[in-house]
């Protein structure tokens, strides 16, 4: 089916839910409203809830229990949990990740990790357990309330970071409620919002709603203008001759257009590079791949193929600092043209309503003719290369290449905020892995949670191993849900890059200040302290230098990962890779700190 | 100084504050605004600050570290550093909790531990690092933000759970906003929210306002208002012939009346007892000291002495649920006198502007005639009595008397929501002890975090052990805050209960379900883990029954609290203080969870 089709079939779908949201549908089967919406998740490829338990959630505790489709998780707190159904929806292309919390002290506590997934663009359903609709009426002093009566506090303060809430108060209107906060969810890829009552959970509402599929295909675009803008694309190309790049970004990945993009790419051989949060959008081993294209701080051979273009066409791009080398593109608008998910620049004029997602298979079809011309730009390879180094210490310059060769296809690759989210950038990932990082939101500890959910994912999807690079600071954020790993038998293997401290804050300012300082863990008895009663195998390594490391990777059962393993990496406190370093020294200056 | 007269002085300092903001002061010496800030902490007697390090305010976290009487703590994350802050503030009286933070990603995480000290009043400040100034006037697209432009999104957020915020954007006022901020904080006890822009930090102002300090004392009560409050109880009193009883409750703690109260007390002879928040408000071990008053919940002995006095004051109630045994009071209105921070009820009238702390002294003088009747009415002991079982294993019904022979004067016991928040009002504990806990917004995992500040608190205040009850299953949310307990050398006895998981959920709903299941970590390796490079002394214990509790108990090592300790007890999983197992039935009713 076509991206065009699949616009018009979700419009179709939609007009019918609506319709049927006005008829009476008292004959229907009936379904609880808590398995109404386990329903509607599954369908939408939804097979991990994660969350904690809490008195006001507990109800519907009983119902995804008893859900054959979808396993309840159970996380150490919400903060984590909600990071992991961040990680779990970045996996899970198409699907979307779902955290269920209680009222107040649960829901408040997983906040970050949701403002981080809106400011990431990943689609997060936040299910919050919350009294009884009577208790909410009459508002008594219960425990987990403010003690002054205001109920609606929390979704107040919630609402800033979601596109869509819903408030279940109603049975005759939870259908609709539900499937608009879901459909929200999944075609804007944002957080949405949902209370449930305790005593709504059990109420019987009609299941006729369920047969017709929910979808996150996009509105079609308006026809001619979606026409003026091929032929204007068309005519630049022309005028370019056919000197075009493409800078692929993070709302490829996040609006689900891998595909189109590549075929995109096959159609007019472009050469095609990638940002920070758009690498692994393309496969870093495709032949007209170049590498990391990041403003000022980009090797120097990328960035004189990417600026010196005649004309570039960026897709899905969001252009944050860390994304872009602080602003520091250097890419007038006359020679740019902007793919968006709900409009298209093309120089200094915008196109609303035109989304790329439907887009690109026409700007394909319209653009093939300058294959035999631009596939013959000269696209510098993007390979990996062991520097010689005679020191032992394990260096950055040194590591990020030597884990290149380590990877291997399908394999869920996590970074951390820091010398993880940097260092990575340097080298290319093997067909088909997927790169997961949070360079916009950048709240350290995030990765650990994210991992967790990204595992999961990983194995009900089919995926190879899941590698997290973390640093001594980050990990201490988020540590507890490794636990959760374990005793969901997942096997990723952990990097802990000890580096005594938060390298990276170090880097921007303080570089010997005692708050950058943090305390050293015996990291190796981390997986035997957070077992579940010492049932799981577990693994875990100190790696003091380059031999030590070189060895371990080449050990055919660590590589195997057939158990969750640790492996603690000692690095120096001021070592960093090159990009990060120069990343900090910018962002410090526009901290405008003052005197030292 | 009387408390009178503290509300008048206060006024007149404020009033000159106020008078000081309209005159010049450019010839006064001049100060950084993130030194007059510390400043206005330390006269208040903040000695420690909590939080993290984040790009945002590590200009401001240089101050902090070159000045001497603030301590950087330097938390595992922000939650539990707002944990940490509300912990030492209820240990320091008079003073606050301080935490600092990152705009965004570190603000965020810390809201629980801020809307839990808004929901049980305690004082704490949340500073938070943000963009500089004109960088939030022309809103890049940094890292830490929402991708859309919204820098106020956060605070918006924020100012659900604050009583009065302060944005620094301006040299002029920045000042009068600290004083305003901090004076909201202290008076009214609850958090308060600042934002520092990074360029802000070393801006210099006139430290002028300095030398008038800032007060907690509240204001005066309405002089006319106040004298008919006090011959109308008067009146009653009277009518009741001195058949009076106490109830003292969390607000006499929060707002600083312990003083007043037992004053009040001893002059009037009164009978007196205590709710769960109010626990420790009046010394235990004082002879006119009853027990614990829960509603229905309560010991039928001190219940029909409560419930049949002709007349009941409470003072300084805050009538959660979790606090009157599910709204059972049995006190009709037309006995009943309370005595609040703000005003004063009395039966069925109010008065506004009439606040205990200036009301109580006078109340005592009036009062005091009555002595010699009032110190007659028999008051049943609250005494420690330990159960003989012949089972070995640890039950609640004899682990918290055991524990009750081991406490000792001015320890600070930190119990954690679920069996521990229960188990505890069983005992008395001894003179000038202090309990914390969270019985209103009960968010597990807060006693961890809380505890590391009560230490910290209780160090500076030279007060004796402090001692942590936490279950297996609330400890996992914070845990890693321990590390930074062993980091800061404080020596806190750490009594893990290991009953398998959330026993407060199973009692409420799910008993067996999986949902309530948790990791069985290996607890005895925890404190090896976090340790910070093996250089700090530590000890773990397992106890396995009733003999190896008392052995471990009665061993003057272990009890000298010479290094940091943690006791697995290990429990039955449903086993729980009989309150609990009565408050959890009511709360899994009111929650209405519809069909199991």
């Amino acid at each position: 089916m076509s991206t065009d089709t699949a616009s018009l079939k979700a419009e179709v779908d939609r007009l019918r839910l609506d319709l049927q949201a006005l008829q009476a549908t008292s004959g229907a089967k009936g379904i609880s409203i808590g398995n109404y919406l386990l329903t509607r998740l599954a369908q939408l490829g939804v097979n991990s809830m994660f969350g904690l338990p809490g008195d006001f959630n507990l109800g519907f505790l009983d119902v995804v229990d008893d859900f054959p489709d979808i396993d309840w998780v159970g996380n150490c707190n919400e903060l984590n949990a909600g990071y992991a159904a961040d990680g779990y929806a970045r996996i899970k292309a198409g699907s979307l990740g779902v955290i269920l919390t209680t009222f107040g002290v649960g829901e408040l506590s997983a906040m970050n990790g949701i403002a981080g997934a809106f400011s990431e663009m990943v689609p997060v359903l936040h299910i919050v357990g919350t009294p009884s609709t009577i208790q909410q009426k009459t508002k008594p002093l219960l425990h987990h309330t403010l003690g002054d009566g205001r109920f609606d506090a929390y979704r107040h303060a919630a609402s800033h970071f979601s596109i869509h809430n819903a408030y279940l108060s109603d049975k005759a209107t939870a259908a609709r409620q539900i499937d608009d906060v879901l459909t929200a969810c999944i075609t804007k890829a944002r957080p949405v919002y949902l209370t449930l009552p305790t005593d709504m959970v059990n109420v019987e509402i009609s299941s006729e709603r369920l047969k017709i599929p929910l979808s996150n295909a996009p509105a079609s675009n308006p026809e001619q203008t979606e026409e003026f803008v091929l032929d204007l694309i068309d005519q630049r190309v022309k005028e370019a001759e056919g000197d075009v790049v493409v800078i692929v970004d993070a709302c490829v990945i996040r609006h689900g257009c891998r595909e189109e993009v590549k075929d995109f790419l096959k159609q007019t051989g472009f050469p095609v590079y990638a940002t920070p949060m758009g690498k692994t959008a393309v496969d870093e081993n495709y032949k007209r791949y170049g590498g990391i294209y990041v403003g000022s701080l980009t090797n120097p051979v990328i960035k004189e193929k990417v600026e010196n273009a005649k004309l570039i066409i960026s897709i899905g791009s969001l252009l944050s600092d860390f994304n872009t080398g602080n602003f520091s593109y250097n890419i007038p608008t006359r020679r740019h043209i902007e793919l968006h998910s709900g409009h298209t620049l093309v120089q200094y004029g915008r196109f609303d309503g035109v989304g790329m997602k439907n887009l690109l298979p026409k700007l394909s079809d319209r653009l093939k003719s300058f294959h035999s011309v631009s596939s013959k730009i000269e696209v510098p390879a993007f390979i990996k290369e062991l520097p010689h180094e005679d020191s032992a210490i394990i260096t950055h310059k040194w590591f990020w290449p030597r884990l290149s060769f380590f990877f291997k296809p399908k394999d869920v690759i996590v970074t951390e905020t820091g010398t993880s989210n940097f260092g990575i950038l340097d080298v290319p990932l093997p067909a088909n892995a997927v790169m997961v990082s949070q360079i916009l939101w950048g709240s350290i500890g995030w990765s650990v949670g994210s991992c967790l959910g990204a595992a999961l994912a990983a194995r009900e999807t089919g995926l190879n191993r899941t590698i997290l690079f973390v640093g001594d600071g980050s990990i201490q954020l988020t540590v507890q849900e490794i636990s959760v790993m374990i005793r969901k038998g997942l096997k990723p293997i952990i990097f802990i890059l000890n580096n005594k401290g938060y390298t990276i804050e170090r880097l921007i300012h303080g570089k010997h200040r005692k708050y950058n300082d943090i305390a050293d863990w015996n990291w190796t008895s981390l997986l035997n302290t957070l077992n579940d009663g010492n049932k799981i195998e577990t693994a875990s390594y100190t790696v003091n230098n380059k031999r030590e490391l070189s060895d371990l990777l080449d050990d055919a059962s660590f590589a195997s990962a057939d158990k969750i393993q640790v492996v603690e990496v000692i690095m120096d406190a001021l070592d960093a890779p090159l990009s990060l370093v120069r990343q900090a020294e910018l962002t410090g200056k526009g901290n405008t700190y003052g005197k030292p």
